[in-house]
């Protein structure tokens, strides 16, 4: 079989979960999800380490790997409730990243052609032009938002003389025509990159960046529900790319770039929940978790829980679709029970 | 004499304050609170090292270690104000739980019966049985509401083959009667466990569990609120039991099962606080500081305010309840020196 | 040439701006801002470290050391839209603190007499005395406010058998008449010290403490408010102390006297802002950076963005003042571009 | 299936070789090796962590996971020319630790029981009770030398009320006739533990210890040959019990009990190598690696490589028995290639 | 000014020497020796950092960075008795291995084309097909003896699908042409890497590699001396590379292969002494030294004083050759002076 | 009572030995051995951190804190063959050296005008002028022989301005006549300080220093003998300074200017055993350990053995002369018991 497992350390799946193997359409064509790994930090412009990044998402929780996690929040079980697999890694050298990119693109695309939703372990935030290109193949150029959590804006044009670095995908994406720059929203930005010039792109691109200043004036809830509404405005999916770095460094110390300032942990598992219980998600990435910069695993540990709560939130969202039902944020856990 | 001192490290006490020994009576006969170190792990389910825990708890702090903390918030010092000795560790042997937690129990009962209020720095959650049980030997045993800070129900059945692990305290200390389970109060449960079998047994006992998704739409004020109101119906006293980890790994990466999205450091100790200033606090325990996962002692500094923090309101409340005042959280530091 | 460089380490400048020389007067004539490194963690009651806080501080940054950062928030740029220079380090014997304030006082008042305004990097906060004092030599004794971010009060009176630790500079600054106690803001302060003695010591000076238990109740904007309309209150300028254990521990592990239940990062990085667009501000330093405690480089990352928010808003308070317009906290990032 | 896979993190192989089923004697009837993991330190005196030693000894190596490690200096590949599977973990709770060690005892039974050689990976020292236990009880009481590499000699009698901890596992050994003490060899100890008393109890059953001191006036070499001498007289087999301790703390410093003095890392190899060629080895301990206190995985590197150092000098041993060779450590690497 | 300074930090020289510019001939045309930096970790196969290799050699010492460093035991300054300049890094993208070697390719035989000894500070080991060939390209392919100090053969063919990563450089260097196998020296070799297949090809390209069995068997010094003759029979330079890993992982941990059972940090200083003493060296490099995971800086201060040792010694070589005298060194440090 | 205990943390003793009190002479009257905590660091020219050194040697061990330490090799309990108090930590402000070492000083002297040896632990090595100093006020000035390990010389003149680092006390002992400058023995020197013009002013004063390449041409052993040859002629008496910077950094990472290529642990312990063996040692000073660099706390541990190794190897030499026995290294650890 060809499946490449772990590119780094034995081949595990994300907590237990079958595994699936890209080569053969098999093993897969049931799927609700595909987790797919990316171990790539050629592209990173700092500190390295993403490249251990699927493995510790991947293991890094104290319960059994026994592939079941329900939620106490949501009440489903994004392991359970959902088909999900696990493709082990692509085999991407971090010393060629066009190669890399392209492969990573096409197996994202066989997900995405298998009815399922990619989820992608970075790698650093490279990765990002891959996934979205790879469900953008399938689903149509321009027919996909993107919802973007992170502190830099990540549209950097040309860095240590390449253009693929992980500084530069959401630039390229929108470039390529993969993404439309008008259904481009960003959460999160704040410090001091880039410069103007970019920022003169940006908006010419008609992009929506919520910088921290403005999350904190005005709420997160309420910039998060204005974002969405742009982000299902005339679309056909969403896809989700959650930079870790998000979060504050106190939170995410293990990540390549960290800006002070953030969110909290809290405030992103909330949001990716909201995220994937009130859009129609068609993808999603985790990126830029450096695991040789971390401590105790924190940031892999919240890593893992972004993938959970997303998977938690998108059964939720198919079991209300399914059943009329609502979930009740202000609901006691043992109520009812 | 046959005090045991610290088991593991030099013989100190918590902050310098005066030693006694559970052998000996009359060495705490006049005491308020007796400190008591449980340095056990074998209950835990996951990483070790809270048998170092005791001992960090005891003096991790950049201030002399004399005796006094006099408190900026409170005005009180809950060193001298009220009499508190240190027992030193009570020795437990982490491959042997039962004998362990039996010891233990024995131990922190002779501190009850002596009119003073046990304050049991663990070790694993696994004491909590023995903590809880000792109180409740000499106060009565369905007599001792339970407040209960942490990410983790610590409801489970049978792990690993024993009954008694770090996640199944609260269930032996209701299936033995020594609690009722409709006085048990959970704040900041979150996360992937346990499964819903276990959350039903939780429901039978009218068990009362705020998850972080409750405690972020309600407010946390509110569910304190209303937890201490269930916890001071019908009951002689209350536990308070602060799992470290009920804080988020963030703030508190020195543990055993981080779990992300917690409380901050500042919400906890205002929480403590409040509960010491609020309820009739008869026993308290500070358990799942693992130091060889922690950075820089941040997570045994924490510990030792949260110590720090309910001696400071007991001794608070007992004042305001002796002169008839009130504390004003609002009045400014340096107001009528 | 007499520059001395970084005392610890290679002669770098703070993220690649302009060097000057203290001993030479025409290399800083025209400067708006001199960075100062106070290499000095003599005064330390606790963790040392402090010494290398002036490289970490300049170096700590995952951008190009190109002198030039633009603040997507504030829309200027610290280090290009002010003329800022790096004068290197005084040099500091950490076990002379007598000689070694005096020195870096003397330095930091040629900086004051060439018009610029003074921002050093600690060091511990033993510096404070110099700094302030080396202001106020220059503007006058008792014409210059205080605003003050700390965990302590650092107005202790002997430790250590000295007066001269990093507990004691702001009662130094009282007792010799450079500041005036009634003009003394201090935010931030919360745990067990100092005590009640020198709590009256304070109140009989009319200092303005906010402890963290006023702060929660009343919000940090509302203190910060009337705090800023004390200052400016019959004042001709301010003198801004960052402790960087102002901050939770979560977020600043790397210092040497952590008290837990700070600020958030967020929270500091926008009152350093505030205070730096509202004040009349004549000096700044950062403290208490203690690289050896520190994980990842994340206390002297913010640290690092502590400086460049206020340069950043010193830059656009000038902006302000001279184009007679407002910022405004709400304005989306793209907004107008 | 039963099979329990790892019980702490991923069901994993060692390096990636077949697993099998210890319930399932079919899955391993034809093994020459059986790797067993012991992830228990419920045993410990002091700094626990070793039951994350199975899983780190497993997994740390920079190589692929393929299941395949040719031997540069001995020419055998351990893991190809010999069958050897991995059983996963035996569920150990730390907190039992005499249901743990009998547990252990009959799985390691089961394998020598089918004529394959048992590779335990602890896990503290207490397990080699079992491990020894479990090798004599089927290939008789009285029959087997022990090869021990420690600083410690591991006699005690009681410690922290049990029989049973990681200072006592040679005493119960020899105390319950398992092993014999005048074919005990142990190597490496020094420093300060036991006392006088139990030194005697080791007299009195003619155990032969080589303490450092001796070592390093006599020789490595020299005592080994001497040792192996008394290991092969009148025996049928060699248990190899490797304490990793037996290093350096500056080659081994995740582990609980450091001892400075050691041997390096390289000396330990040799030996190791030198044990599995000249003696008829039957079972083989890998002990005391604690993760949570090693750095970049230096000593679970050096665990992993003690034990293919022993599989291929086990290879070696039977092709050279085989084939009538001899290896000739002094032939250089590429000669008649 | 074209000088691309230090890639990932402040622009710094190796302990404060005077810089040059690799665009500027004049810079360094009177050069013995020009220190590259060469910051790439895109070829490496397990743990990265070595990006931050460069930085971290040239600035990890405790002694003032004064580009002077008088060695105590050769009783030359290798920084002032010859002329030594920096140029900076060279910038090179991780994720494009081609280019960053044909960069870092050109930049050396720069150096060399002065008539200078280029000294590469890595980066992980594929630079060393870069530098080998620059060297070669100006002095002669086919003209140059390699010593290589390594646990690693390097000769591997393709791995993760790239002829270029830091396991194969030795291979490319010698199918390239720029040297000859018969004249490449490996010493320290050890573990399970290369397989047969890769063994069997360095044999038939009559490479001489001393693992660490022959090395123990018949000592470094008589290895080193039996090499030094083969590197020195017709040849006209032999150039150094020196792969920290050759160290065993206690004196290195900070690396990204480390293979246990290695040479002690003295074994390693002194080989290079006398490879520098002995050898015409005519290039230089410093490899797989990864900052994130070293402790305390140990691995870099290593590489610093490897640096310093073979230039100390080509100083002393250089003074011998002209003062006709010989460096004795069983002389005592305070002889004669 | 006047007793300062230790400085920074619990009032503990070094392993449990009693304690004394400086200002009591009746509670060390019958002492043989003191012990005397020297928490300073502010004469450090690089790391600071050893003011926590003299609590981490005192409580770094596995063993129970008893005051009993049997030692294997020697036979001996250092702790119990000999009366050892602890008289807690000299009370020493860092940022006042000057005072500091006084007060030291003076301390030092009481110790030895009762009878007793003071082992003074530190602290940088700048304490080493007030331990000699304070023993030969009272035994004599240039009557006491200096054996000094370290990979430094110390005897550098000014240093940051000062007179008093811990660059320079072994040039004020022997300038201010407290020490002869040809009984002064320095072994473990390397790198690349002290310049030509100190090593001159040490070649003046006679002073002998066996530099590490001497070391390893001639042998440790045929070089300490020679040492010791010179240190007991015309003398009364020897301190014993060791700097644990002596050992390679692999052994002893936690220090302030660790050189690379120095001893290993067990090298370091057998001489310091050989030391108090042979020769006739008054005073012991043990510096440079710096605990937030320490990893594993692998270097307290070495500096508390050696502490262990000095005072078995006293109480063996008393007994030897008492009983006109001989120590017999060879001896097997279990003869004769």
């Amino acid at each position: 079989m060809a499946r490449y497992g772990t590119q780094y350390g034995p081949d595990i799946t994300f907590l237990g979960i079958p595994p699936c193997d890209l080569t053969d359409p098999s093993t897969y064509d049931d799927a609700d999800v595909v987790i797919v790994g990316a171990p790539f930090d050629g592209g990173t412009s700092h500190r390295p380490g993403t490249r251990f990044g699927p493995q510790a998402i991947r293991s890094t929780d104290y319960l059994p790997h026994d592939g079941t996690r329900p939620s106490l929040a949501l009440r489903t079980d994004g392991l359970r409730d959902l088909r999900v697999y696990d493709a082990g890694d692509v085999e991407m050298f971090s010393g060629d990243v066009l190669k890399s990119l392209a492969d990573l693109r096409a197996e994202v695309a066989k997900v995405v052609r298998a009815g399922a939703i990619p989820v992608i372990l970075g790698g650093d935030h490279a990765i990002a032009y891959a996934d979205a290109s790879g469900v953008a193949d399938v689903l149509g150029h321009g027919r996909i938002s993107m919802v973007h959590f992170d502190a830099h804006a990540d549209t950097g044009d040309v860095d240590f003389g390449s253009l693929w670095g992980h500084g530069q995908p959401m630039r390229r994406l929108i470039e390529s025509g993969a993404l439309r720059g008008d259904r481009f929203l960003q959460v999160g930005l704040r410090g001091y990159w880039p410069g103007p010039q970019v920022l003169q792109w940006m908006a010419e691109q008609r992009m929506r960046s919520y910088e921290m200043t403005e999350i904190g004036e005005r709420g997160l809830t309420t910039c998060l529900t204005e974002a969405f509404g742009i982000a299902t405005d005339d679309c056909d999916g969403v896809f989700l790319s959650v930079d870790i770095d998000v979060c504050d460094p106190g939170a995410a110390p293990g990540t390549g770039t960290p800006e002070p300032g953030g969110l909290t942990a809290r405030e992103l598992l909330d949001a990716v929940r909201r995220a994937c219980l009130e859009l129609p998600v068609v993808g999603v990435d985790v990126v830029e978790v450096s695991p040789p910069y971390d401590h105790a695993d924190i940031t892999a540990a919240l890593a893992n829980r972004v993938v959970l709560e997303a998977l938690s939130a998108i059964a939720r969202r198919r079991r209300d679709a399914r059943d009329g039902t609502t979930w009740d944020p202000r609901r006691p856990l043992l109520d009812d029970r």
